[in-house]
């Protein structure tokens, strides 16, 4: 990766490590405080995003949202597409019903929506994600990195598709798109699948192995507050907090080299500034 | 009023003892199923309207809302509407400027749209109130009793609109709106400006002092969890569920006739069954 070098990164053990779903809950925005990290984004169809604002001189991104996956709290999308809803009028619950029923019309329009409804929130937007992997289909791929283009930051994609759960065909698709753009990649790491009796411990493995290269560990702690647990998967991410306060865990995270998106982003502009685009 | 005559309420001290704000926080909706009342309202922008669909069988109506008061939570509109909305996209933040600003038509879409929601939620609507009295403008109050109209169900509306802080000349307005409509009416009780210090002897107070009639009393009970006290006003909520799980303001509220939106709704429809329309 070309732009890793340029800023430094080269041979090194960099780790993002990534708030996820700031802004849908309190329990969510209280966590990202207590924890210290910079990084992580909001997802603009939450209540909550406004209370981050004072936030914004850290490493938030927008959190592109077209899943409402929990029985509560429910999100609605920024605009009027139909194809964006289920029979409730709130974001489809999964992944399957968003690939579809949700027009590349619509969709563009709502996740220019999130897009500037954060920056509305006077957030310093660093870079753009995606939640539950949505803009996986190839036609979302294109408008995700169009959308980062336009905004000069960098959006998170994943350097191998092997191990994502996408229907065949996609995937060449997809390294067709992201390799027409400039975009840097890194190294996703993820908890999918591990048992939350076994996260703590994956955490502390995974950190102590991870090799050179720009990986992005994504994550979800909230405070175990009564909303913080009304999730359906709220244990879960009680987990992910009581994880990255250990001691032990924070040791681990401290010897690697932290990079945000905010230096990515400024790396990138400097240098498309230099190639005058 | 006939129609309290005809519920046998003549000469009764009714009350409906009427939540607010249910779905807008998951402390508001813990504090409804702790106190065990049965009437509240939900605000259809709330991300945790869904969570209370068991409980429809209770006395539920739709919080009707065209603002969003507190830095966070913060509420969009459901409907696209350009002059609901203030620059971040959020409902106004004060009654002025929803006033100023909102269409008559973007209010309808809006308004029909919040009674759509709750209902999708798999609600039995009893009931339509008003979040800090937005459909006081002449225009929307049509609005608002056309929709109650229409779902055969009641409105809240004040039988004394002297206390208001109305602007001069939507008085006269208001009453010829309400009086074409065989809507019954409450006798409106708020401990507005009322001290959060002095809301529980207030209670008190005005329980022990309720003469014959039906009386909306309206509070915002919620826990005082960190997201219940991260409203601005978070801690006169707690004060609303402390003194209303008090057990001398209980047993003042056991001494009166409660009354639910059920029943009303119930005895407007047979009403106008009977009479053919």
């Amino acid at each position: 990766m070309e732009l890793w070098q340029h800023m430094g990164l080269s041979g090194e053990r960099g780790l993002i490590l990534h708030h996820d779903d700031l802004g849908l809950t309190h329990a969510a925005n209280l966590a990202y405080r207590q924890l210290g990290y910079p990084s992580g984004s909001i997802m603009a169809a939450g209540a909550w995003g406004p209370e981050l604002a004072g936030d914004g001189g850290r490493d938030l991104g927008v959190h592109l949202t077209l899943t409402s996956e929990w029985p509560a709290p429910r999100l609605r999308p920024l605009t009027p597409g139909r194809s964006l809803r289920d029979g409730q009028g709130f974001l489809w619950p999964t992944l399957e019903e968003v690939w579809a029923h949700a027009t590349t019309e619509d969709v563009e329009d709502e996740l220019r929506a999130q897009v500037e409804a954060v920056r509305r929130m006077g957030i310093d937007i660093t870079h753009l994600d995606t939640h539950m992997g949505a803009v996986m289909r190839p036609d979302i791929a294109e408008i995700y990195l169009a959308l980062a283009a336009e905004n000069r930051v960098p959006a998170m994609f994943p350097d191998d598709l092997g191990d994502s759960r996408l229907p065949p065909g996609w995937r060449g698709a997809l390294e067709a798109i992201v390799s027409a753009s400039r975009l840097p990649r890194v190294r996703l790491i993820s908890a999918h699948g591990v048992p939350t009796a076994e996260l703590h411990d994956w955490y502390l493995r995974t950190l102590a192995r991870l090799g050179p290269g720009v990986h992005h560990l994504y994550h979800h702690a909230a405070l175990p507050t009564p909303e913080g647990l009304a999730l359906s998967d709220g244990a879960r991410r009680r987990v992910d907090l009581e994880s990255l306060q250990d001691p032990p865990v924070r040791r681990a995270i401290a010897g690697l080299r932290l990079v945000t998106y905010r230096e990515v982003r400024d790396a990138l502009r400097a240098r498309c500034d230099a190639l005058g685009t």
